[in-house]
């Protein structure tokens, strides 16, 4: 195809690409310098940037040009632009679904919702956060509506997030996780010494978080770290993919893990074909693949014995609490399995039950087999029956996460766990690619993984389908075997040697 | 005037302001957060949201809505509004002659000649720059002819930067001032004893100035500081108005005074009425009453000897260094008279030979009495006149101010001089409304300046035309008289005290 016949269609899309930009600039800004004096403006300015972003999808010109693109593409284009026309055109045909006015009134509900959940956490009084969420499960039916050809009123939500995923597909997948994880978690949660207590101070904790988000290949040249009260990555174009960090003085593993995570978001951005660049290709490929990518440097190398026999020697030089732990000592330390209610602080092993038990909870609400008014016991129940714990009150129960509040009911909650089935799935295919990884890992050596990872997974950014990039990275299709047996074979082992065996 | 019928304005000012802000928040990033790798897709977002800005000047819809309450404006309209209509007629008449092409192409021109400019100022090699720079000629004759009203080819630009201002209502003005300043800068050159060499490390240089800033009223609730290679103040609404700081390890002064400075900027956009947000209204009022906001707190203050009985102590306890140094010795050090080649590090008594001479010369270039390959010679003539000193090459000669290369010849320095003149004129009128104002400054109080000021200056944006805002706030019209009486009663007592005896 004729780069002329794409050029009209390019330009838009780049506009698009700058305003999107544009607006994770502001809320970047919001999260981590803007003074408290500067939110009033700030969020006319992201009204306006929203508006105008929102206006250029809505205009005729642009579907316009898409059709004339379409038109001139003929059987033999190239892979990118028949790429670009596919996504460019289910981005469309979803955003011209959802009328504007809609989308305004649903932005002001989940202001309000947000607010609501705000002072029901600080407060306790849960009346009118719970009216909010009644409301939401009717924005949800109503946004689903827009969606007709679905079988369920999640489906186009967690078709927008993961590309492909349905609940009938998702249902069995995690419904086979969770048969194995209870159990185990019963038989493997185990309570060695934490590491340390500190001090760790805060430079020292973010100059070590950065030292090692660069070993593992996060580029500084075109990066950042900073610090937020919750920790993200966030891209503002090919040369600019920024990480924020949260700082806990007494415990070192939350800013640790938490960096290399984002870490592991911002590698996949950086590494998407340049050529992508201004268009909805350098996006990632989906909720779930972004986290994979996370996860797998957070959890798959980042919390392997591999890992800490080379971060370990390192992080001991910025901190002289740790001197005389041992690599086995560490690793024990920062794989304990503990039941907990607060999903964001789990490990490994009780991570995915705190999620499947949120995606059961919000199809059986949107289902109607759950009321908003029961949501606090089911959620209750749920917990003790999986992770034999109980909240304590409605902060650390259903409460906990903000998902529900402010945005809609469904499709939020599933890519964590398909992240971490991911992870394992994909690392696995690399270490049959590539050998002894665990080798290089102990070097310090992670180039190696990262340019399998380029080449497989990052570079292709959201070109290829979901289902084609599992695929073509790992010669199988999404299977939770692999993670099954990565948490088997890690903490069996941990489970059974002596302490300080490992 | 019925507010209905000015409300469609004010939404198109609102979406002007508002990508006015986002400019000014891609811009502070670019300048204090952004990687290496960010620039490309930065400049790209930035052209983005100019062009949407220039379009929604050029809107028609603009000009309809803005004669609409024109027509429903009577005489016994209310100030702000007639205020508002009045300068967005200004604005808009100013946008729509210059079409919009040849905006394009001097920003193409523009960027070329700052590259230039950066790559003769480390080369030596200075052909290509000057034939940009005799293009920027061009293009600034071009500009004038956009403005057919004026007399002298740089009228349209000084108009624009400082609204009022002639060629030939300031060339008495600063031929005055050049005739009292040459000498005196003879008579008073003096080089007391610098402040000791510290070390004075960034991370308290940053705290002191800060804690300064905030005591003479920077509102930190509705600001922040960062570090930046060249200072600046910037407003991104009204509760978020940031300054950054140049920090040099080894010199106290220069951190200090820039975020004194800086601070000043920001006090003044901050004490603007809040009933101006998100119309032009909300602006300084002029390139010289903003700088002269700025200077005031700088040197008229922060220069003084009250100033520092106030800072002294307090500075003392961040830097060691400072032990033993007393109230006369820092006042004296920090007030020497050195004529020196670099106008951002002149003293207060030579600053404004450095502003009148760059003032004359560009004049000179526009009236074609000199020529772009006379200018080196003619720029070392006059500050060997003026100065007593000669640049040793070009970079501490024509080629250290960056305003002639990517902006055009004109309107770029005299506001520099306006600012230091207004500075003295409207603390000399403050003075004599509350009496002993040093007194305040040795106790720290600055609380009553600092009202006076947002009663007279800040809270009136750009509501009051310049000279009426001067006449209003001293009860006189501009003059130079009390600036030169200022500098008289400072450095003549400075000249003759005895060392120590002040």
């Amino acid at each position: 195809m004729d780069a002329k016949a794409i050029a009209p269609l390019r330009a838009r899309l780049q506009e698009i690409a700058d305003l999107d930009a544009v607006d994770s600039v502001l809320t970047w800004d919001q999260s981590v310098c803007m003074p408290p004096g500067g939110g009033e403006a700030r969020g006319r300015q992201l009204a306006t940037v929203a508006r105008l972003r929102h206006e250029r999808w809505h205009d005729p010109r642009l579907a316009r040009d898409l059709e004339a693109a379409e038109g001139a593409q003929g059987a033999d284009g190239d892979p990118m632009t028949a790429a670009l026309l596919r996504v460019v055109r289910r981005d469309l045909e979803r955003a011209l679904r959802v009328p504007p006015d809609w989308v305004a009134r649903f932005a002001a509900h989940g202001a309000t919702a947000y607010d609501a959940w705000v002072e029901a956490r600080a407060t306790g009084r849960v009346e009118r956060v719970q009216q909010l969420l009644e409301k939401t499960l009717e924005y949800s039916h109503a946004y689903a509506g827009f969606f007709p050809g679905y079988d369920h009123p999640a489906d186009a939500l967690i078709d927008e997030a993961d590309e492909g995923a349905t609940v009938a597909n998702l249902r069995p997948l995690f419904a086979r996780l969770r048969s194995v994880l209870v159990p185990w978690v019963a038989e493997w949660t185990s309570e060695p010494d934490p590491l340390p207590r500190g001090p760790y101070p805060r430079e020292a904790q973010l100059a070590a978080g950065l030292e090692l988000a660069q070993a593992i290949g996060y580029d500084l040249q075109r990066g950042r770290q900073d610090e937020s009260p919750h920790p993200f990555a966030v891209r503002f174009g090919h040369g600019d993919v920024r990480i924020t960090t949260r700082i806990v003085p007494e415990d070192l593993t939350e800013g640790l893990f938490s960096t290399l995570h984002e870490a592991g978001h911002a590698m996949y951005e950086q590494g998407v074909d340049p050529a992508f660049e201004g268009t909805p290709l350098a996006e990632g490929a989906s909720a779930g693949v972004h986290e994979s990518q996370a996860r797998l440097w957070e959890n798959q190398v980042g919390r392997s014995s591999a890992f800490w026999a080379f971060a370990l020697p390192r992080l001991q030089r910025h901190f002289p609490a740790l001197a005389g732990v041992t690599v086995g000592q560490a690793y024990r330390a920062v794989n304990r399995v503990v039941p907990s209610l607060i999903r964001t602080e789990a490990d490994e092993v009780t991570y995915n039950l705190h999620v499947i038990l949120r995606f059961d909870l919000e199809l059986d609400l949107l289902d109607g087999r759950l009321s908003v008014a029961e949501l606090p016991e089911a959620w209750a129940e749920r917990y003790a029956a999986d992770l034999g714990v109980r909240p304590r009150g409605h902060a650390d129960g259903w409460l906990q996460d903000v998902h529900w509040f402010g945005g809609l009911v469904g499709g939020s909650f599933q890519g964590y766990t398909l992240g971490n089935v991911m992870s394992a799935q994909i690392l696995a295919a690399a270490r049959r690619a590539l050998g002894d990884l665990d080798g290089c890992f102990m070097a310090g050596d992670f180039g190696p993984l990262r340019a399998w990872l380029t080449e497989n997974v990052y570079r292709h950014g959201r070109a290829k389908p979901v289902e084609q990039l599992v695929r073509d990275a790992t010669g199988g299709s999404l299977s939770v075997e692999p993670y099954l047996a990565y948490l088997h074979g890690k903490y069996e082992a941990l489970a059974n040697a002596p302490v300080g065996g490992i």
